[in-house]
């Protein structure tokens, strides 16, 4: 899933607006405030994502059915914890820099203009990291499933979207402290 | 609507494999055999797409909830007629050019990272046109729906799609010669 916030404060300085909102229907994707590190993970988790910084695009022109998001990942940071999804495809194009993918099959470096793709259901966990030293772009693309169950194979986590509102436990559905 | 064919010829060299199918985990778009000019609208409303080639990324991949394709416009080319859908989202990233997206507002230039969206339902036909003269290259993204209305402002064209297959008819219905 991406977890793209709804569009609170975009700051989006709209190229087109359309003629009766104030819904855009192009823009620069710069013009939007990023998200930096925000994450909804239980705080041992979320480490790997202080490098992340996210525009979410996709709900600032009331796209509903998939999320966009403009991804920055500075050395070190990830996409996400590597995971699967149930429920929810998703899509990711390499804009700038070298990322390296993560799955059960090891390690593959994805060069700027590359992109790789996660159908639903299928129980091998993908990340995006940056492994270099200078920033990767990427474009994250995911459906957006009322329901879903997220599966985390490296670490002891579960997430549980039940009406759109994400929920993450244990394995086991012990809260985490603070949760 | 994204028409993205299945990938029944793709050709892509794939990067990296998912353990136990050939589905790939990620490709170069590249390695994709692009289709040039195909589509399904009636004859007389095709030339707008001939010099249209697109690499049809999200099948390769197995995604089936939305369609994602790598889409190069030549000088004059455009994505579609000028449309909109009643059910299925759309998003479209320009990668590389100058492309010019044609609304009710009128035409708006649409550089390199810019980007554009359109939430099913908003009745405001769009296309993205190639009015310069270097070749633009562009993501389309659109969900799929199995049914669907897509209607077209400008031109005398209606298409339904049932049950996943499109019919392209005049807005009265009636068939065009040929279909």
């Amino acid at each position: 899933m991406i977890s793209e916030s709804s569009a609170r404060d975009p700051r989006g300085k709209a190229i087109a607006m359309s003629d009766s909102s104030a819904i855009p229907t192009s823009l620069d994707p710069e013009t939007i405030e990023p998200r930096h590190g925000t994450t909804a993970y239980p705080p041992p988790f979320r480490a790997v994502c202080e490098g992340r910084a996210k525009r979410a695009l996709g709900s600032v022109f009331a796209l509903t059915q998939f999320g966009v998001n403009m991804t920055e990942l500075a050395p070190g940071a990830a996409t996400a914890q590597r995971h699967w999804h149930e429920r929810e495809d998703e899509f990711v194009f390499i804009l700038d820099g070298t990322a390296t993918l993560v799955t059960d099959a090891g390690e593959t470096e994805l060069a700027a203009g590359t992109c790789a793709g996660f159908p639903a259901g299928r129980a091998d966990g993908h990340m995006i990291v940056n492994r270099g030293t200078t920033p990767v772009r990427l474009l994250e693309i995911g459906s957006r499933a009322a329901e879903e169950v997220g599966h985390y194979p490296d670490i002891d986590l579960r997430m549980e979207k039940r009406d759109g509102a994400m929920r993450f436990t244990s394995k086991d559905g012990t809260p985490y402290a603070g949760e």
